[in-house]
């Protein structure tokens, strides 16, 4: 699959998610060779999960893989990833993070690029909308999602 | 709990992990206040996970906090912590990590550092036996946990 259809799958599942009543972050990881590794979403409200975001998910559902599966695959999701998820593309030599938007909330991304992750912003006013709303009708279940008590526009380093 | 009660719940864990045939590596999360949070392993040989890591599956097991319940607490860990496990602990804004080793793996502890979050390194020769006995028998396993094809002793960033 190319890429529009990998961030596709991403958007899917950010929208399962919404209908399930969950955080509204789908994500896919698809290998070099443009095969669908796994995909999922944020599992915090559906599985009482706080390590189940969505491209932790994508992970999780994409098995026990060697290294060389990871090599030069794809992580798509539909926001900025967080520092945990951030952590697991690094963990797991991920080359490229496409990211729907960043508008709503600012993860790792300046350290993705130091870790020499490509990163790409798509600015997807549909991603934006969707986390927009979900972020207005429950703004107490994203802030703990994010670890945060109120809301944050952005948790990247100061330094 | 006082931190000697914290840290013998991670070695608890990562010795029920190596008697499950799985990484043995274990994590527990306790609150400024003393409290168990919650407890756990990693978890790739017996559930097939690649995110359950000790600290992520103690802050799993911790189940849905708000970001308060964190405030001040210490990840206690049997091994340093992966780029997943460090940004587990950024996210949650978790106060202090405690690692048992560092000497068969150094992970994110200079990020840690980066980010505020107090690290201490216990240099425990128990767990840097037990992680060493488990790396020999089963090299594969480990090197599929820290994403490597071959054995290394460091993801830290080089810059
Ligand atoms: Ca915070
Ligand atoms: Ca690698
Ligand atoms: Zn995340
Ligand atoms: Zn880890």
């Amino acid at each position: 699959m190319n890429d529009q259809e990998g961030f596709a799958i991403s958007v899917e599942e950010a929208e399962i998610g919404y209908q399930e009543g969950g955080v509204p972050i789908g994500a896919a990881l698809v290998s070099s060779h443009g095969k669908l590794l796994g995909r999922g979403h944020n599992m915090r409200v559906q599985k009482g999960s706080a390590i189940h975001h969505g491209e932790t998910a994508a992970l999780e559902n994409s098995g026990r893989l060697p290294a060389s599966a990871y090599k030069n695959a794809t992580m798509f999701t539909t926001l900025s990833p967080c520092d945990m998820c951030t952590g697991a593309c690094i963990l797991y030599g991920i080359s490229r993070v496409v990211i729907g938007e960043n508008g709503t909330f600012l993860g790792g991304e300046a350290y993705l690029k130091q870790r020499g992750i490509e990163v790409v912003v798509l600015g997807d006013k549909k991603c934006q909308d969707l986390m927009g709303k979900f972020i207005s009708e429950k703004p107490e279940v994203w802030n703990e999602d994010i670890g945060e008590e109120v809301r944050v526009h952005s948790k990247e380093a100061k330094a």
